[in-house]
């Protein structure tokens, strides 16, 4: 038997993974493994498909454009975050790809695009937000990788809300941080909704504060930009309802 | 008397202002404000100097390469942030400039970066970072601009720690979250620590453990980027002690 080289890298898979289970890999994976991270065969790897955990994967077949991985053993059981939504509405595009992997690293289990009164943005790139999703699990040793949406209307997606879940939205108007979360049915899933620069517009915030589902929280006294808001959001959510404690 | 427009500009100035006081222009903001801005004279600005809170002015002369305004009329108070210092380990460019950007939006009064054991960067651009937080108080309506110190070793910081102030850093082996604050002396000035990717050098962890001013804190069961952590981090301290409630 040959040497194993165990090496760092951590790969997501789209398909369910399993003991024994063969990995046949798509060019893009196969560059990045054997030409990018120049793993030869038998080397092991890291692969999670957002669904059965962490596997030890080994390296069978490597090719330029092609390559076959086998799962050997699962490290790690799914761990999957909250129950927890981000809306945001789009801003530009490294500060929108910033929400995203932020989302991502900090535990919400899908992101969700919104266009709000304030948006300029008319379509996003959702296999670009995606990735950058699929890169920060990928990066932080995640297991599970949330589903970026389609841009919506907010006002559409007000109007279909889930049955039960809460919604947490920031109001720059508030005095104190946080204070309305308690209120909310013990154990219920939530959303967040983080708006542009610039913020709501009067329409939105007055049709958000007459929602029962709907909490406001201030995100202290400084203004922030939107992507500074959804971090420390989702910061201050799961402080007070999330798995930090 | 012609009309005055009022513009939306926010400009740092590095000289105390009063009303009446006349404001001569540096090439760079004179560009900024004749040549990107278009602001021509008798138009209207506010100014901050980072002292005496924010200042409405008015353009008297508009050259290409200099300028002069006057100040007119204070429009609000200094607000300054808690008495709350950043130490971080620098990381990759953007990402550094991004922890700077987040710190003087989210209220740190000194922004520190430190080298620990695990930090590859041997120099920073502190003029440059600098900048960064200058544009962020511009941006978000800040009247305080938080100093960018130079690059100090972890250890030298330590040694000549300022008596009284309490350190809050990042532990990933923690269960719980920010359980250890409340111990600390009421109405004290605070700093928080922020490892590089990698985290602390089992030393550093021991030697910090050790500390009588050193606070322990958790970050959620996930593993966080240093930019992500240091946004966590000081959204979780304001919330705590800050002045978000």
């Amino acid at each position: 038997m040959s040497d194993v080289r165990f090496t760092k890298v951590r790969l997501y898979v789209e398909q369910p993974l399993g003991e024994g289970q063969s990995v046949h890999l798509a060019r893009e994976q196969a560059h990045y493994l054997f030409s990018v991270m120049r793993l030869v065969p038998d080397d092991t790897l890291l692969l999670f498909d957002g669904l059965s955990g962490e596997w030890l994967a080994r390296v069978a077949e490597a090719g330029k454009r092609s390559g076959t991985l086998i799962c050997v053993s699962r490290t790690r059981p799914l761990r999957p975050p909250p129950d927890l939504w981000l809306f945001f509405a789009p801003i530009k595009k490294a500060r929108t790809d910033f929400i995203v992997e932020k989302a991502a690293e900090l535990g919400a289990a899908r992101i969700c695009p919104v266009q709000t009164d304030f948006t300029n943005a008319e379509r996003i790139r959702r296999d670009r937000l995606q990735a950058h999703a699929v890169e920060a699990a990928e990066q932080c040793g995640g297991t599970y990788v949330p589903e970026v949406d389609d841009l919506r209307r907010l006002d559409d997606v007000l109007v279909r809300w889930p049955e039960g879940r809460q919604l947490m939205f920031c109001d720059e108007t508030l005095a104190g941080a946080g204070q309305g979360l308690g209120e909310a049915p013990e154990g219920a899933p939530w959303a967040i909704l983080i708006g542009p620069e610039g913020g709501f517009s009067p329409t939105e915030r007055a049709r958000l504060r007459g929602l029962p589902f709907a909490h406001p929280v201030s995100l202290g006294p400084r203004v922030l930009r939107a992507d500074t808001a959804a971090v420390a959001a989702l910061t201050l959510w799961q402080l007070a309802l999330g798995d930090w404690t």
